[in-house]
């Protein structure tokens, strides 16, 4: 039997341990992971193109553990009321190569890609930041905006997004939450929101080379943390913003970032730093007040392996219903996998009617 | 809502339809999609080593349905009771990305191995072949052998593992099944097994170079079904018998069975014919009754799409009952994630404790 964590369950784990404890657990397991950047073995994810979207597997292994995502991308789905991206994932055991717990995704997605975020920026951003420009409302923003007042005391969001009922959706939902030291700011435009702002994150779908930042909107000193730019062809970030001389990129796997994120618009030995360098001190992460820190974020397989190493965990620990999947067979006699067909009580599958 | 198809429900399935219709349907499947082989997004499997074994990604794509199998290898598990070989898989629609099915996969691809076998021995093995030996007895040999009987018209296996259990077992579930046609016979070595044998089924584990067939075991017009041999280091007939002058190789994907394939041992530009030529009679399988016909078979991904589509069929049309699993949230605004994290009737999600 494999463990299986389904939308019902990862529910009742976020109700059992609360969203802002989930996510700080989360992301100092991502940041230890990072931390033993050498023992995984890496490769960038393959990816399957269509004309509406991607289907993408993600495998990581530190030669104890293996995990894989499945995980899409399909702007256009929300518009007949579909999720733009959807997941799950694999936690295996290298030593006999079974599958250990099969979960969802989809919301794990969201939270570790806004632990993993708040991670860089607690070391890219300036540490007075308190203003965040949110740019795309869509269904990551709110756990974007959870993870940076939480974990990085931004006390400011600033949202645009083109669609103005997700805006509202957002505002709705982070007014629930009431937050009395977050003040909440719906903007009219991109630049309105980007005014003031200390640190800009930006979350679109649009499967294109967007320019979501122009170069006139980026001050001195600010922290960018691009995080839907994550496919050829799709960026959000004007050019001229990376060519900055004032500019350092981080990036968390530079041979998939090449190829996915905003670094693909620019030559392939333009310099960037992978964020383990940076999360070990090997690297600043910013050298001064005035740099423009670019966190050229497309997700990377290390973080759903830390996610699922992680639900596992909770899994085990958390009361709840522990629900298990019959995906593998339990054999009597290993080499007999025969023996599954075998005649049953109710007489189903008899030895002749399996040869007829 | 995912379809799901474990262990129990596979049973169900193979009892309802019964074996022999499963695996004829299934052939038919392969071979229908085998021959709109250009339809296909193709790729050699994704592999990650460990001392013990490999865990491999397989996915494969026609524009409309895409697939992937998860699937280990790792030949010292039935020594401590676990199989060889565990899998499972996943259909989904490439419009939106969705997932639609879940399903066991270790029987199946025991199942699907031998209809591909079974496939390519129709093309490539002397009409009149009546003998088959079947070197490894483990947990594939009792599917290749119930293949090559009702698909080829195979009326004598002659049996020779390393295991003598193995042998046994096979023994067993064979005379359990009571085909008065099939002439089941033991033997106490490979070279006694081949004796006589028109074709020579290898699916042993040993993940090394092992040479479970040498040259001079092999006699002018036999066709060799080389199935165990599927992973860089693991092969397992000896390259001189690839190299006979009367040889001809087919494999299933050319770039996948150059790094996995029998034909590792031979340089890159050693000549082989793809499968699905040979099924779309763009080249023959074999030509003339001497030639030494090898399907050096590794396993390819667009096997497990028919199977799982197949599948998918097979659990909607047949009577049982057809679970699913709550893998994908269904969500009333999908930009609204957040929305699961709202509190439930009982209590356990408030507004205050989620970003406690």
């Amino acid at each position: 039997m494999v463990d299986f964590i389904g939308i019902e369950r990862i529910q009742e784990l976020l109700a059992r341990r609360g969203v802002a404890r989930f996510m700080a657990e989360l992301a100092a397991e991502i940041e230890a992971d990072f931390l033993r950047w050498g023992a995984f073995e890496k490769s960038p994810r393959h990816a399957t193109h269509s004309p509406d979207g991607v289907i993408e597997l993600m495998p990581a292994c530190d030669g104890r553990l293996y995990s894989f995502k499945y995980v899409n991308g399909h702007p256009k789905n929300t518009a007949s009321g579909l999720l733009t991206v959807t997941a799950f994932g694999v936690l295996a055991d290298v030593a006999t190569g079974y599958p250990l717990l099969l979960a969802e995704l989809t919301l794990t997605t969201a939270l570790r890609t806004a632990a993993t975020s708040a991670l860089a920026a607690r070391h890219m951003a300036r540490p007075e930041s308190r203003v965040m420009a949110l740019i795309g409302n869509g269904a990551q923003s709110e756990f974007q905006a959870i993870a940076f007042h939480d974990l990085l005391g931004i006390r400011e969001v600033r949202l645009y997004d083109t669609d103005a009922g997700a805006t509202e959706k957002l505002e709705r939902n982070l007014a629930r939450l009431r937050l009395a030291d977050l003040r909440v700011v719906r903007c009219a435009s991109t630049a309105g929101a980007v005014q003031g702002a200390d640190i800009v994150t930006t979350v679109t779908a649009d499967k294109r080379n967007a320019t979501i930042l122009g170069p006139g909107m980026v001050r001195a000193g600010m922290h960018l943390n691009a995080v839907g730019g994550d496919c050829p062809g799709k960026t959000e970030l004007h050019a001229d913003i990376l060519r900055r001389a004032d500019a350092r990129v981080v990036v968390e796997y530079e041979p998939q970032s090449r190829l996915e994120g905003e670094i693909q618009q620019l030559p392939a030995d333009f310099p960037v730093t992978e964020l383990a360098r940076v999360l070990a001190r090997e690297a600043p992460g910013r050298a001064g007040d005035t740099e423009v820190t670019i966190f050229d974020s497309v997700g990377f397989a290390l973080e759903d392996f830390s996610a699922l190493r992680y639900l596992r965990r909770l899994h085990h620990e958390e009361r709840g219903v522990r629900r298990q999947i019959d995906l593998l067979p339990a054999l009597r006699d290993p080499k007999d996998l025969f023996a599954l067909l075998a005649p049953k009580p109710h007489g189903l599958a008899g030895g002749r009617e399996v040869a007829a």
